[in-house]
């Protein structure tokens, strides 16, 4: 087999996550299963509905519901860029622990209507964080536009000259380009600096356009591509050397906003078996041919899943080992709790087991 | 405004309709809604399930219950391109008045599990179908397909070299390129000779992949693709000149298929507002710059709704005119009968009334 039959590895730290709305019923249902993936520590996206995180106090208050849902779990705060924001609050987040700001293309993605339409009215902002390093997060795709030929397909090649054009105007502001989904992606963020990584998903290490065109709970933005793309992000797991690192976009929904009225929410759930689903597509990508046999190691794995990104954010390293086995668990056909069903990738397939050492 | 505020056009012809099993709960819904849309000549395709149409006398029985359900309706019957099929049983299909043999690639489409691998097993036929003047219906998708590279956006483009191979052997045989969703497609249609033609689709000149992405009722085989290509088939409906002609390929499933447990299935139903779908996505290509204003006439529609595809299958003219009015009624919700429920493109919305003259 082109994989160990077991790992054990540093506990993970999951550098993208959605957590919904705190207290409320999916925070509930998905908070307790962090530590079931082998993570210990994850990077909170603020885009909650209806309002965003857009002040300290509202991340602060929401880490405080997050702590109490589960306390042995490190939680990296982050702020929704908008008009609001002023250097003041970019300073006082920064003496807070707030670990970065995320821009959203307005139109672009799940409650990006706050988001933004240009960067050039936020330039006093970004130089603030660029001087107190504060790490600024991207949600790299421009919106869709009929008129400029732009689709969910191009979307995120579209947005490569913004990236371009920041990482010059700022040259010491980090800079994550969130859940690259294209080999385009991955080649913009290894073509610069070291202040600028990029975060890879799970499922996109497995899913093409034509899994999620015919299965609603595998769609998300941005979304997955052509096999060329993959095998792109499949080789920047392998090659990262510090690049590229684990963040997952866990976006759970409720079954209703994915299979009832209305349209399609975009967004996969892979946060209870996160490594698991990264080691299987490594290993697909093996037996493709998309990736050699000899790229994968104990410590590329560590990098990918645990170091890379807590040395980024200047987090400290777990204390904590968690042990993975082969086809130790089953994947639950959804999660049920009160007022919420979410429904995981590859529900009901094999996955890798973690145990905590 | 950039169209007239009616028109009256002969009755319409759709060259490609999806009834399914008749006797059954979805034809029963479905054919009576094909004069309200203001057509009197459909071609049917023969992909039922569990067995699809391979014989000459399951052709004229399945025939025979669709004209039961709408006998003012001229059903033009095809066969499904099959091992089973011998020269003999096309030469007794063209006896029978059957008018086209459909060629599901294995794999591509909504019951192509019976479908063909390659056309070399069935030069033979394709000879004696050229001989009779019998029509092969292509849908020219190749299996999606990782390690080629091919994923739902390019599987048409990378069918094309299988239509000109066919070109080249069968330069009399008469084939239809079903429901083009390219540029390319396009462009290949109109590269080789007059005894092969396209089909466009009402959704196709509308849909863009942003549009099915998240709308399970948008989803459909083809996949519709980017803005240029919609751009293409707007101006192959109006630069037509015979090459093109209405195939709606409207393709009603229940809405248990679309929104229930399982996959999504592919197509979109637009039987009962056909023309009224083409008026609206012509007009918003207008106002989109994708087409001249100049290019609508009453000829040129009357052409591709009705003269085209009928002068192609030999088919006399229909003695009735329709007349549509803008804004005229609103798209059904659904279409409720016994045992299924069938969700129409763009519910809710206003569309062309159609009344027969």
């Amino acid at each position: 087999m082109p994989l160990e039959n077991s790992y054990l590895l540093p506990a993970a730290a999951d550098m993208h996550v959605h957590l919904r709305n705190a207290p409320g019923p999916i925070s509930q249902l998905v908070t307790p299963t962090i530590r079931q993936a082998g993570v210990d520590c994850v990077f909170v996206m603020p885009n909650l509905a209806p309002r965003p995180v857009v002040t300290v106090a509202e991340a602060q208050e929401y880490q405080r519901h997050l702590q109490a849902l589960d306390p042995e779990v490190t939680y990296l705060m982050s702020l929704y860029l908008h008009s609001s924001i002023t250097p003041d609050e970019i300073r006082a987040a920064k003496k807070a622990g707030i670990a970065g700001v995320k821009a959203y293309p307005k139109g672009a993605t799940t409650n990006s209507e706050w988001g933004v339409v240009s960067f050039e009215p936020f330039y006093e902002v970004l130089a603030t964080m660029e001087e107190e390093g504060i790490v600024l997060n991207l949600h790299g795709e421009v919106p869709s536009n009929p008129a400029d030929g732009v689709t969910v397909m191009n979307a995120e090649a579209r947005f490569l000259p913004v990236l371009h054009d920041l990482v010059e105007r700022f040259p010491r502001l980090k800079i994550v380009l969130e859940h690259c989904t294209s080999a385009d992606a991955v080649e913009a963020v290894r073509s610069v600096g070291d202040q600028v990584v990029g975060t890879i998903t799970a499922h996109h290490l497995s899913l093409l356009v034509d899994d999620w065109s015919a299965n609603v709970n595998n769609y998300c933005k941005p979304s997955a591509k052509s096999p060329r793309d993959r095998q792109a992000l499949l080789n920047a797991v392998v090659h990262s050397n510090g690049k590229f690192f684990l963040g997952t976009d866990s976006a759970p929904h409720d079954i209703s906003a994915k299979k009832g009225k209305g349209n399609t929410a975009a967004g996969v759930f892979t946060q209870p078996y996160a490594l698991g689903y990264v080691l299987t597509a490594l290993e697909e990508g093996i037996i493709r041919g998309d990736i050699p046999d000899a790229a994968i190691s104990s410590s590329k794995l560590a990098g990918f899943f645990s170091h890379y990104g807590r040395r980024f954010y200047g987090v400290p390293e777990s204390k904590h080992k968690v042990l993975l086995t082969r086809n130790g668990q089953t994947i639950a056909e959804s999660f049920k709790g009160e007022g919420a069903e979410i429904v995981p990738f590859r529900a009901g397939e094999k996955t890798w087991s973690v145990e905590w050492q």
